[in-house]
């Protein structure tokens, strides 16, 4: 019990693992690049578009020319061709002209505006009347309106979206340089575990851990490297963890339910170069027993090994982790990943820990409802009901039937502990 | 504008969309199911645990000789053994006995509760002092605690969650039935498009569309099959979408943003066999001039050629399309994928039409800001400032600055429509 004063707030961990700094950069293609974490500022290399642009299909005209045009006094003007669509070559065209566009067209030199198609009529093959003015740039795109040549289009830290490619695919660019993604090294540690393609004694269970872990790292953009099952052996669990540190960017162990193990994993880690510990326990629930240390500057994670235990702690943190090996400055920024709901039930928490509690969401008139999904600690079924968690704050005593909670969504992972 | 009265409305699209069916299944690996749609109820094939098992480090007793301990009045038990953790053999214990157990650690068969190690204390290696009573099954997980043998455990049309995974893993489930990924092909047309890694001459542009829309598939399960760039020619456009019908699950033309090309696309769906055309419009701002059609159960898209506005439409209707084709059954059940933010001005918008309106979400003291990206139609700059769209009802004539509104976020897209 004296382990308990050492308990780190889960502010104090966000703080910590915020020291960490991002992974090196890689060029890669932009068509594999969705979800990738920019390394550096995207600045546009050219102006986009890069001429006028047409945004309707209609008649390019010299605005001036249909001025005070009406329904009941429409412009006359002489048709002298169409713009060809995708062509360079200018159309020269004199007052009193007009030629045919279609949106996307390029403007003729001498034209500064695009009348709608539905204000038109053609009187003859040569002859338009317009029954509205434009003004000077109506319906037209200019060069730069997307993006000047030196802007900031992207910054660094951004996560790459559909139309972040779009963009940059637009400004001619097919490599992008990003961060490298993370390679969590997950192992499983406990004598009762084995691999799922064995049908357990009685007394043994099967590696759940290494499936959540594995999927949640996928999920956040981090290549799972599966180190494989450990007994609750010194020897063994070191040369696994030191593999993990000379191939991974994080090492994760998780197991270690017992008190007997996580001593085991604590004095594996002590005896890793430079080792630092930095958390040796967190005052939440579940997951108070979780071990966050580095050697050198790479993390090492003691997870509990309850399964349920072990994916809440690492959703909570380990997202905020894998976040920060991948260079996102947005960890704090986003906004989603979190909605509403109305608490079924009083809910009572020690102060001075932080709870977690696992929350299904019910659809009613008037809004979603949370309702608590209880169980004993060391089931998953729990999480499996469950579509998310709600936060009991450290300094409260719990929460009161009909408050409005926000429940973070285990669908909607990405990084943010906002 | 006669088309006008042909526009459906969004509700009427959902339900066309509806109305397709789900791909076939296969069988996968567990390992790579990770957001894949179960396409069968998965049902446990045995109890979960299979044997009792302790959730603290502790000592296994009978409860009984528990009974009235407390710290002024101690029970004195007499310690007999360890379990050690993994193995069957069962340790057969007395009354008055008990035998030190670790969490995960198999109950030996006469044992019926578990004293955590807290309030134990050992006066020699064979006597322990208990200082609290345990009832029944206390500190205890029974067999099928998490699932009995015949539950079901995931319904089908789910989409596969780390913790489901863990589940089934837990469960020795090594091989997954799930609902084949949807294949999508993608075709830009227009005679102004190039690829990007050609330089454009003035009057063209590169093609946006294969990235955006490509980026969305990827992000939604699907898998991309790029057809290329088409001419706005019949018969090239013709054979292109005709192997896209052959080989993918549904086929996304975009461009035609001018109303020639876009007749050209209906001209060239036409000639397929047994095609029905099931929208022509949509009252939404952006994106009106959206096709779908099927080809027997195919569907076939013709998007707006601007990337803002097709890119809305992917958004809001085609990752219905996918999520149906993909057979998620929670389409209109998922809770997530939107934040409410407080409006910073007053909307207009026309009514009998639904209007996405980019925004930008600022984080204020009092909560999210929603702030409007206005700009011309046919930039693509808006939906990169953009964090996601807000949805203006076609009954309402607009939106109240300082209203709250609910913020349809890009991050995280994830097929629902709800």
């Amino acid at each position: 019990m004296d382990q308990f004063f050492k308990l780190k707030r889960p502010d104090e961990v966000f703080q910590i693992i915020h020291g960490f700094s991002p992974l090196g950069e890689e060029r890669i293609p932009l068509e594999t690049a969705l979800d990738r974490i920019l390394s550096q500022d995207f600045i546009a290399p050219e102006d986009l578009p890069e001429f006028f642009r047409s945004t309707m299909d209609g008649y390019a005209v010299k605005a001036k020319d249909t001025f005070g045009a009406s329904e009941s006094l429409p412009a006359l003007l002489e048709v002298i061709g169409e713009v060809p669509m995708g062509q360079s070559r200018d159309i020269s065209m004199g007052n009193g002209q007009t030629v045919k566009i279609s949106t996307g067209g390029k403007l003729p030199e001498a034209a500064d505006g695009v009348v709608m198609v539905e204000y038109c009529s053609l009187l003859d093959s040569q002859t338009l009347e317009v029954s509205r003015a434009v003004s000077p740039l109506e319906n037209v795109i200019q060069p730069g309106d997307d993006f000047r040549k030196g802007d900031v289009v992207l910054a660094k830290g951004q996560r790459l979206r559909p139309q972040d490619l779009g963009v940059m695919a637009g400004l001619g660019v097919s490599e992008v340089t990003v961060f490298r993604k993370p390679t969590v090294a997950i192992l499983s540690t406990g004598d009762e575990i084995v691999t799922i393609d064995r049908r357990p004694r009685s007394g043994e269970v099967r590696d759940i851990n290494r499936y959540t872990l594995g999927a949640l790292c996928e999920r956040l953009g981090a290549v799972p490297l599966y180190l494989g099952l450990c007994p609750d052996q010194f020897e063994p669990m070191k040369r696994m963890v030191e593999r993990g540190v000379a191939e991974a960017d994080t090492v994760w162990v998780s197991g270690g339910s017992s008190v007997g193990t996580r001593d085991l994993t604590l004095e594996v880690f002590e005896t890793l170069p430079h080792f630092e510990m930095l958390v040796h326990g967190i005052s939440i629930s579940p997951g108070k027993p979780t071990i966050i240390g580095k050697t050198g500057a790479l993390p090492v994670v003691g997870l509990p090994g309850h399964v349920a235990s072990a994916l809440v702690v690492a959703e909570v943190f380990l997202t905020a982790l894998i976040s920060r090996l991948a260079g996102r400055s947005d960890v704090a920024e986003r906004f989603g990943g979190k909605v509403e709901a109305r608490l079924v039930q009083n809910l009572e928490s020690a102060p001075g820990r932080e709870d977690y509690i696992r929350v299904k969401l019910i659809k009613k008139k008037g809004g979603l409802v949370a309702a608590p999904v209880f169980g004993k600690s060391g089931l998953i079924s729990t999480l499996v009901e469950a579509d998310g968690l709600i936060r009991v704050d450290m300094n409260t005593e719990g929460l009161y039937e009909g408050e409005m909670v926000k429940v973070m969504l285990f669908d909607q992972i990405n990084g943010g502990n906002g």
